[in-house]
């Protein structure tokens, strides 16, 4: 007899997606005729800006075609341009193009830990950070954050705690999927100061870089020159300029070993998309004032989303200070339940809505059932009724759940 | 004294690839002034269709959004499709769209291997397959092919003599690159033998399946029944329909399990290029006379290729059975110092030519120095003057490498 061929211990690791998984039963729900809201993922209803669509209408070569591995000369200078415009100095050659910024972690996460090897991450945390260590043998190791704290980091020692010879760098997303958090000066500070006394690598995801509310600004950690060669940024147009589906986003990074390792890494692979990259070509010539537009618009939804939740009984909240996403703490027993609960077992006048689970964003076993992550990616009526429902659908689960 | 970071040991253990690695010296003799000829690398000089290129003018959607993990529902029937043309009867739900073949080999090694474990090759073999297993931490083992025989495969002893109870799968390329060779229905057996009795997969990258020559039929490991559960297809539209920069590609297989996992390491990286796969709807409005004339003009160029190659003095070559690459031995004693000396030291009337070494396509050691791959992926008076330049470079290298 044959041995039976078995998949390996690493594709058991790979966790499904909470943003994800629960793919199969929204779709059931729409075939049993039910309005979905989705609040589940960060797909922002936002258009993308026309000096960037347009760009398919203009293309005119004989075929499309493989680019450098390293991205295109002419879409690496339009990214330099755009962080020289922030005030970020960084080479055209510093920049090294991605299939999204998922391509980018995947890379960075090869490049800097071998297999046991431990990246340092504040939970919750964005939730493909763990497919991405589990593809690559890494271990994520979590420092925890609390909605009390409005997901704020915990001081030093309680970082530095964490740390063990095994830990290869500190990873940092803010503004922060999915709990919205902008850390402070002080705070990205205060994880420089640690990677800097232990030798270890800061990745700082930046991109949500724009979405900051009420005034607040976003400290890139490229200004970090203290540590320069240790500093990886992991940043995606997806967001930005509403290109979620072309795949293109970047490393930049002045660490040239790293460079090197990334540029190996990406000629396996051949090349990023081509069209993605044409259509990022445009990024510069859409006016300030669409950007400008989008952020407050998602500003105001983050407003009427924080007051609807933080009205309701049993509810724990800070406000959000960035980003599109809200990790709020429910009155419900499992967070994964709820959302099933909602998808399979509810309507409200023909509508649900389909939320994120937060368990999923936590390494910490247990933590995170009382929470779930909302992007706030639709807006004006739509928004105001998902959140009816959404509102519905919790007493709905908290009668269903209190029967004997 | 904080610790230097350091890179992974496996950033280390990725391979530049022989493809690429030269491209700054092709950079800096093109800005010198010089004509370069690109027989490197496998882009095809086709132009996309126009089927499928009209799609670009025809999007009408506001955003370019993520569409699901799996690859878009029109796009997985596009493809169900066209393998039933085939005579392949798959399962949309066992099509998965990935990034190009490129990550559709990255996330198939993921979910086989673990650090340590094998896949048996047959070198020469496409470079990048070491890039991913570099990646992933899996080892590739080689057992040789020899121009003397086609690059056709050896007895089943030779080949079983190379699995140790770490091997988890064979990775077999058909029509391969680099050596063009189409292996027979009954080599497709015999490996199908192997994998069958030791409980293998048979990992098969069939992404050149048009590409055959002389009223060749090519097979594809889809047909294998007996173990269906172990065949898993790479496969992608690069080259059918010059598809190269838009990156889609997929993974076919009757195995559940697989699919899960492959399944899950997609959702990590969210969605493949949603751009590439509205294309790639286009691929079933293509006439098949299109396709017929372009394998016809790749038949002709390969006539041409082997004709001169076959006719130098001191080259050992079998004529080429499908794709579009040539693996020629040449009279020379380093691929590498050959590569660079026709874009460093030599000109022939201000042209030049790029090949690919071919050392970076085998595992074992000082294999492969001899030989060079060359892409026949320019036509007409160019292919002829690009293989003039060739011989005269030949030409050059020995009188410059025969001095005292």
């Amino acid at each position: 007899m044959a041995p039976k061929p078995t998949l390996s211990r690493r594709a058991a690791a790979v966790p499904p997606s909470p943003i994800r998984r629960l793919a199969p039963l929204a779709a059931a729900a729409r075939r049993a005729g039910k309005t979905v809201h989705a609040l589940n993922i960060g797909q922002p209803d936002s258009p993308t800006p026309q000096p960037i669509l347009e760009r398919l209408q203009r293309f005119a070569q004989p075929n499309i075609a493989y680019g450098p591995s390293e991205g295109l000369p002419e879409f690496r200078e339009v990214l330099r341009r755009y962080y020289a415009g922030l005030g970020l100095e960084v080479g055209a050659d510093e920049i090294f193009v991605t299939t999204g910024a998922s391509e980018a972690l995947l890379f960075v996460f090869a490049a800097l830990a071998d297999p046991g090897d431990e990246i340092l991450v504040f939970e919750p945390f964005y939730t493909n950070y763990a497919g991405f260590a589990a593809i690559v043998g890494a271990r994520l190791v979590a420092v925890t954050t609390r909605p009390e704290d409005g997901y704020h980091l915990p001081g030093r020692e309680a970082i530095e705690a964490r740390l063990t010879s095994r830990t290869r760098a500190i990873l940092l997303c803010s503004p922060n999927n999915p709990t919205g958090t902008v850390y402070t000066e002080e705070e990205l500070e205060r994880v420089a100061a640690i990677c800097k006394a232990r030798g270890l690598f800061l990745i700082s995801d930046e991109v949500y870089r724009e979405f900051t509310y009420d005034g607040r600004h976003h400290r890139s950690a490229l200004t970090l020159d203290a540590i320069a060669p240790q500093i990886v940024v992991v940043d995606s147009l997806s967001k930005r300029v509403s290109l979620c589906g072309a795949r293109v986003g970047c490393v930049v990074t002045r660490n040239r070993e790293l460079l090197d390792a990334l540029l190996r890494c990406g000629q396996a692979r051949l090349c990023p998309p081509t069209l993605g990259q044409l259509l990022g070509c445009g990024v510069e010539e859409v006016p300030p004032e669409v950007t400008a537009g989008m952020i407050a618009e998602f500003q105001a939804r983050r407003d009427l989303v924080y007051q609807r939740l933080s009205a309701l009984e049993g509810t724990l909240l800070q406000k959000p200070e960035g980003a599109f996403y809200v990790c709020p703490r429910l009155p419900i027993d499992d967070g994964q339940r709820f959302a099933e609960f909602l998808l399979r077992d509810f309507e409200h006048e023909g509508e649900t809505v389909m939320v994120a689970p937060a368990d999923g964003f936590y390494a910490t076993a247990n933590l995170g059932r009382h929470e779930v992550r909302l992007a706030y990616v639709i807006g004006g009526s739509q928004l105001e009724r998902a959140l009816e429902v959404l509102v519905a659908g919790l007493e709905a689960y908290r009668a269903a759940t209190a029967r004997p």
